[in-house]
This record gives structure tokens, C-alpha cells and sequence, in this order.
């Protein structure tokens, strides 16, 4: 057993440190490079993805997983052993469906894509990104086609992002958002504050250096991350140990703290992996959908709280003389004003799950083949519309906001708001195990709360099933209800207040 | 010939995407890298080595080539086609000798000795570096034995910079240098200026934009570079559209100055070779020498001329309020002083080869194990006492100063005095080409200047080998004399403004 699983640890550090590579890529790509370099660098985030796919599907580690399996079965089954045995050979499974021409032409196509998507965001030319879609929406069809399994196409997509979830079983979570939220929104409506304190100026030194501040707060060890700026804000990196963070500034708005708040959670998701998973597919976090409840829960459930703003709202108010006169009760309701607004990364807690249920439905309709692409802005238009009651001035500010499909990510969205419920699945098992939590946010004490989490859910990366995982750290299955009940409880306290 | 030629192009290609990751990952190993990630960045390194290592030996590749040669050496000589086939053959018979565990395990070893070396050399404490060292120079020695040659050792290291040159014909230039060099200092003693304004204070920033103006002056296209800062100064990327420049800041110098004019001619080089050469091995400077010839060109042909100057002056002035009150010809004999020192890379133009002869006689010592290494800084400072009458206070200062060793780059250093010589007989022809050259200069006017060079030298990268590249560019083989005259004639009209 040794020698073969050593060798099966070597193969996969390999193709890990491959990946890694190609982490880098993509990072550089978003963060760094010179434009010019865009074709060459489409070209080498493929050929890394095909030598990495076609080095993980090569039949020696097929073998090897064979001749390692019946030992693993005998080994404890939270084992790094038999976890990395089990995880590997699923994935392994599912990758060797896919051939190494097609990964590649998909990496290719997506960092083509990307700065098309940029620039077409910023002239609002729908049109101009037309062609990269409908190439991803193609590329994609052919992925699905791979597996060959009767299984619905959108299963299959949302597979990659989160393992073992069916496209039935996300519908039910959020047809219970669909019914409990609009009137959560309707009850807002009559309370909206005015804050045009929020409108800045903020310098952006300043705020990159608040942000900075906050990271460095909710715990990362200095010389494991960084932080810089890029057209859409994301977390990457290229081992645990290596985190990179991004954010957005814009001088009229406070966005970019929730950002920063937002990425370092994945970040501190990825750096609490187990130290001795490092360079194993394993060395991750589970799923998405777990990733996102971290982000979100530091993003919102810390970094919209009371206690937080009330310990940390002076360093704010003393780096931003904007908001030198501004009350702290008003401006913890203007960060958290419940209002339909047109741009996702920038919604409420409330209405941003109505955006993520539009992308949802438009993205079955799209890899269905039940819409004409060219018609898409009409059909986001016509949802916002109908979802939020906003009209849509143009296609920046509508349905070409967001990154992911550029990179050809359907599936992806479902997972923002599936971590927004199990964040606060979470949430609830930290309360049983800290109560005097909040007096520690108050405090700006985020230990304790950052160690829960990497002992009850980061160190495991992995090595078991998001469901089992989240089993593990929040003692049941998917459920909206504690998401639905704090959005509640929070609507009602800012109504109370603002009557 | 053609779907065999498309072959070898795609395979090449593909390897030539593996290369441009690689140096990604040790661009930001320098310059962005989070401290902690250190140890799997060498693994990262170690495996993509591997990796392109043994794409490139593949039997494959060599039978292509079979298939390829007879076709090929009937196309023109200098066609594309017939110079890939020609020099990848070359690169691919050497390659072979090298077991891909070697190159990984070089490339780690590198990677890893140099955070070593950084804290050493912050420390001046040469036993911490010692082990990395002993490391390095073993593997130095075991890369030779691959190649079981009867040639001299020095000669095999030698040859993976300067293709095709000896030690000897290297020597017999050195031998010349060292005749001719030490009257020139000795000349220049007596005339030791005053020049306290050399020591700022000089506004950081204002450096990185007074650098970032000589570059685009120089003439990059925007999109194609950046300028980034790193503990030694180098020019490195990913592809010739993606060229990376880094630089470092001190408020008591201008030497940053001089680094950006430098690295900026290695990357007007990587830049200007023929974009139908893109993703392939031949997209690159031809040696290093020739590299040299062109950022020690920028460097101190141009950048330390007195047209040069008369145009930027006045901006440097501007952005640096200490030097406000300099004459211009004070300023202009402050960068040219010619006095022994202790850096090499701050160190005059006549000086600095006294520096790389001591390391290219050292560097013999070493790989041929004539020294204990553990007493290589006293044969360092009994050679700077000998050559350079100076007395070395630190190691920080004396052996540690230079990363190459930490790289095991055995081999390197005699190609900046190589680049010295050749640079004047290029610049000969360019004077022969544009006689109005230092009108141009003194216009702010480089374009001419830029396009010779890229139309003569840099369009052809590697197609040709070292020295035949030079006849092309200088008319001849290579020539210490316009060198010399250079010097010589520098140094006569210095002492003349002097006295």
C-alpha cells in the first residue's frame, strides 16, 4: 500500500502543481497582464489544461486507483487515505468522460472570451459578445454530451460546482425563497431611508487600505495572501498557502469593503485546508456552494451585523472624513437597505436571491435551447422586470454584469444563494457553540469564530460529498427556513427602527 | 512537409506554452508571491520543468524531426521553417542528455535556495547560504556529466548561454579587457568629482514615473509590458507580446534609472523578435550576450550619453526637486564617474567588467572544485582588493550581492562583459546607418534607433546561432577593440571637462 500510494500522492501533487500553474494563468490574465499578450495567454491556459487533463485520465492512474482501493476500503473512512482514494476516483471517473481536445478548446474559448465580455460590458454591446456565447453555449452542449447519461443537461453542468445537487433539488430550495422573500421586499419598500452619504466621496487609498485592515483582522497570516484589483472581484490562488484576493473600487460607493469581506471568506476557506492535503485534488474547498456560505457569512452575517459595525464603524469613520457626521445607526441601515437595485454583487441580502433565481431559470432556458441567445437582454429585462420591478437602462447594468458566462460557468450561479441558506444553517450551530459571539465581534475578536469553522468545516476540504459536509458542520440537510427566518427577524428590526 | 511541419509547430507550441507558465510562475515568485508560499511554488517549478522536459525529448518529437530534415534543408537557409527545424534539432540533442529528474530537481533546488539567498544576503551571513550553495554547484556537476563531453567543464555551462562559445574565446576577450581596463581607472583616480546631490533624497514614486517616461519613450507598445519591482532587477514573460520589466528603488540613488533603461532594452529585444516566431522556441533573444549588448546599449550607450541627457534633464529636474540646482554637465559626469565600488550593478562602465572577470575566474574555481566553497568570500574580497583596490566590509556586500548563484547559473555572468564588447560594435554600424544619430537622441527621438535594431538583430531570435547572428548585426566575429576605443575615448574627454 505505501510505495502505490505514494506514487499516487506524486502523480497528483504533479497534476496539482499543473493546476496550480493554471491558476496563475487566469489570475495574472484578470490582475496583471498586458493586454497584448491575451491570444498567447488563451493558448497557454488550454494547453495546461489539456496536458493536466490528460495526465489525471491517463490509464497508469486508473491502475493505480484499482490496485489502491481495496486497500483504502480498510483504512478509517475519514482517512486522508481512503478520502483521497474515494474523491480521486469520482473524479477521475468524471474526467475521463471528457477528452483533453474539448477541456482545452473550452479554456481556450473562455480566456478569448473574457476580454471581449470586458469590453462589451463597458460599451453596453450585447451584440459584440453574441458570438463568444453562443461558443460557450456550443462548447458546453458538447461537455454535457461527454456523459451521455439521460440525466437533465442543467444536472449535469451543476455537477461541477456542486457535487451530488440536481437542478430538482435547488429548484425546491428556492421556490421556497420565491414565496417567502417578495413580501420581505414589499415591507421595505415603504421604509427606503435616505443615505446619500453613501454616494462618498471614499477615497480609494483609503478604502483599499480599510479593507486591507478587515482582512487582516479575520485572521490570515500575513504572508499568505494578497490582495489586488481586477474588473470583477474573485478569489484564487495557487495552493493553500497562496491566496489572492481581488476587489473593485469605485470612489461613489462602499462596495468594495463587502467585496474584500466577501473574497477573504473563501480565502480563509481554501488556507484552512488540512496542511497535509496540501498538493491532493482534496486541498479545496467542497463545493460552491459551501464557498459561498463562507463568503456570505463574513460578508453579511459578520459584515452587516450591529456588533461588527459598532467596534469597527469609527476606523471607518476616522479613514473616511465622507462619513465623519454620519450616525453609526444610520449608516449600519444604509449598508443594509432592502431595496430592488440592478446589479447583483451589489444587492441586499434580500433582493439578491431574486437575482440569482433569474440567472437560474435563464440558464436552463439557455442550455435547453428553449431561447434564441440574441434575445437574451429582452428576456433579463423582461425578469427584472417581473422579479424586482426595475427597469434595465442597458446591457451593462443588466445582462451583461457578471463574468461567469464568459467563461462558459452555467451552473454556476445557483451556488450564491445556496450558500446564503447554508450560511445561516451554519451560522446557527456557531451561536450554540459561541454565545457570547457577538460581544467578541463587538470586540473585534474573530478567532474563535474563524477556528470554528476550519475545525468543523475548512480543514476537511474535500475529502467528503458537500452533502456529507454539510451534514457535518450544521447537522442536517439543505434547508431555507434559518435563512428565511434571519432575513425575517433583520427586515423587522430595520422596519421597527425606521418607524 | 506541410502536415509534418504543422505537427512539429503544434508540439513546439505547446512546450513553448508549458515554458511561458513556468516563467509566470518565477516571474511572481520574485515580484507578488506571498511569503509562505514558497515551498510549493519549487514544487510548482520542479514539475512544470519536468513536464516541458519531457514533452521536448519525447521520441517523438525526435522522429518528426527525422521526417523534417531533408525537406527542410531545402528551403531557404533562413526561412522560418528550415532555422526551426535546424535549431530545435540542436536544442533537442542536447535536451535528451538531461534526465527530466535533473531539470526538476535543479529547478527546485533553485526555487527554493532563493529565499535563502534573500535572507542571507539581508543578513551578510554567508554560512546560512553555504548549504544552498553546495547544492546548487552538485547539481551544476551532475548536469555536466550528462553531457560526458571530454570538453571543459566551464565550457558545457557556458554553452547554455552563449551557444557554440568557449571558455577560452571568452578569456582571450577578458585577457584584453584586463590589459587595457586598469590604465583607464588609474587615468580617471586623479579625477574624483564631488557629487553629494547624487544622494537625493529622490521621491520613489517619482523614480517609478520617471522610469515608466524612459520606457515608453524608449518604445513599447503600451499594452505590452509592465514594470514591476523586485530584490534584483531582471526582464522576464510570458511570450513577446507579454514582457515583464522589474526594477528597484532607493531614495539615496538613481541607480533605478538605470535598471529601467537596461531591462527595458532586454525587453524591446523579447519584443522586437518576428511575431511569426510566436509559440515557438525560436521566439527569444538569441544568447545571452546579444541580450546584453542590447540593455547595456539603452543602458549606458544611450542612457549615459551627453545627447541623451540634454533632452531628459530638464524632466528628470522636474520630477526631482533635489537636483534642481545640478548643472547638467555636474549631473552628467555624477553618472558617468569611473571610480572602483563595491556592486557590480551599480558600478561604471569601465569598472563593472573588472567585476564579471572576477566572477567568471571564480566561477572555474568552483565548478572545477579548485576552492572550498566555505572560503569563497575571502577569495571574493582578495580579488576585489587585487582587481579593484577595494575593500569589502560584508558579504551582503561582496559574494552575496548577486542572485545568479542561488539559481545555479554557472556561466551567466561573463555574458554582460560579452554584451559590453558587442554593444559597441553594434553601435558602430548603427553610427554608420544614422549619422544623425545623436540628433535624433537629443530630440527625444528613438524610433529610428529602435527599428534598426529590430530590423538587424531582434526580428531574427534564435534563428541563427550566437555568433553568426553577430556577423549579421556587427560585420564580424566578436571584437574588444571599438570597446575599448569606446572606453578610452569616454574616459579622455571626462578628464578633459575635468581638469
Amino acid at each position: 500500500m505505501n510505495a502505490k500510494y505514494a506514487e499516487l500522492k506524486e502523480r497528483l501533487g504533479e497534476i496539482q502543481d499543473l493546476r496550480g500553474a493554471t491558476s496563475l494563468l487566469a489570475w495574472d490574465q484578470q490582475v496583471m497582464m498586458p493586454g497584448n499578450a491575451g491570444p498567447v495567454r488563451a493558448e497557454q491556459l488550454g494547453t495546461m489544461e489539456r496536458v493536466a487533463h490528460e495526465r489525471f485520465t491517463s490509464p497508469e492512474l486508473g491502475r493505480l486507483l484499482d490496485e489502491l482501493e481495496s486497500d483504502a476500503a480498510s483504512q478509517p473512512y475519514d482517512s486522508d487515505e481512503a478520502s483521497l482514494v474515494r474523491v480521486v476516483r469520482e473524479d477521475y471517473e468524471k474526467a475521463r468522460r471528457v477528452p483533453a481536445d474539448l477541456r482545452a478548446e473550452i479554456a481556450r474559448a473562455g480566456a478569448n472570451a473574457l476580454p471581449v465580455w470586458i469590453e462589451a460590458r463597458q460599451s453596453s454591446d450585447f451584440k459584440l459578445f453574441l458570438p463568444a456565447l453562443r461558443k460557450n453555449v456550443e462548447l458546453s452542449k458538447r461537455y454535457v454530451e461527454c456523459f451521455d447519461s439521460g440525466r437533465p443537461v442543467y444536472d449535469v453542468l451543476l455537477d461541477d460546482y456542486e457535487r451530488g445537487m440536481t437542478t430538482a433539488e435547488v429548484k425546491a430550495v428556492f421556490d421556497e425563497l420565491k414565496r417567502e422573500l417578495p413580501p420581505l421586499i414589499a415591507q421595505m419598500a415603504e421604509h427606503a431611508s435616505e443615505d446619500e452619504f453613501m454616494s462618498g466621496p471614499f477615497p480609494i487609498d483609503k478604502q483599499h487600505e480599510v479593507s486591507l485592515d478587515v482582512i487582516r483582522r479575520f485572521g490570515f497570516s500575513e504572508e499568505g495572501w494578497r490582495l489586488d484589483r481586477s474588473v470583477h472581484p474573485f478569489c484564487s490562488g495557487t495552493a493553500t498557502t497562496d491566496i489572492r484576493l481581488t476587489s473593485r473600487y469605485s470612489e461613489t460607493d462602499l462596495t468594495s469593503l463587502f467585496s474584500a469581506m466577501h473574497e477573504c471568506g473563501h480565502g480563509l476557506y481554501e488556507n484552512g485546508v488540512d496542511a497535509a492535503l496540501e498538493r491532493t485534488p482534496l486541498a479545496s474547498g467542497c463545493s460552491l456552494g459551501l464557498h459561498e456560505s463562507q463568503s456570505r457569512m463574513w460578508e453579511n452575517l459578520v459584515g452587516r451585523s450591529r456588533p461588527f459595525w459598532r467596534f469597527f464603524y469609527p476606523k471607518v469613520q476616522a479613514a473616511l472624513p465622507a462619513l465623519a457626521n454620519v450616525e453609526e445607526e444610520d449608516f449600519y441601515r444604509a449598508i443594509n437597505k432592502i431595496k430592488p437595485s440592478l446589479i447583483r454583487v451589489d444587492a441586499d441580502e434580500v433582493t439578491y436571491n431574486m437575482h440569482i433565481i433569474l440567472r437560474f431559470e435563464l440558464e436552463q432556458e439557455i442550455v435547453n435551447e428553449r431561447i434564441d441567445l440574441a434575445e437574451l437582454p429582452e428576456a433579463w429585462d423582461a425578469k427584472m422586470k417581473g422579479y424586482l420591478d426595475v427597469d434595465v437602462p442597458d446591457a451593462r447594468r443588466g445582462v451583461l454584469q457578471d463574468i461567469h458566462w464568459s467563461g462558459a460557468s452555467f451552473g454556476y450561479f445557483p451556488t450564491y444563494s445556496l450558500g446564503n441558506v447554508m450560511s445561516v444553517q451554519i451560522w446557527e450551530r456557531v451561536r450554540e457553540a459561541m454565545p457570547d459571539l457577538d460581544a467578541q465581534i463587538e470586540a473585534g475578536e474573530f478567532g474563535e469564530l474563524r477556528e470554528w469553522l476550519r475545525e468543523n468545516l475548512h480543514r476537511h476540504g474535500r475529502k467528503f460529498p458537500p452533502k456529507e459536509t454539510l451534514e457535518r458542520v450544521a447537522g442536517g440537510p439543505i434547508d431555507p427556513a434559518p435563512y428565511v427566518r434571519y432575513l425575517r427577524s433583520k427586515v423587522d428590526d430595520l422596519a421597527g427602527v425606521a418607524t
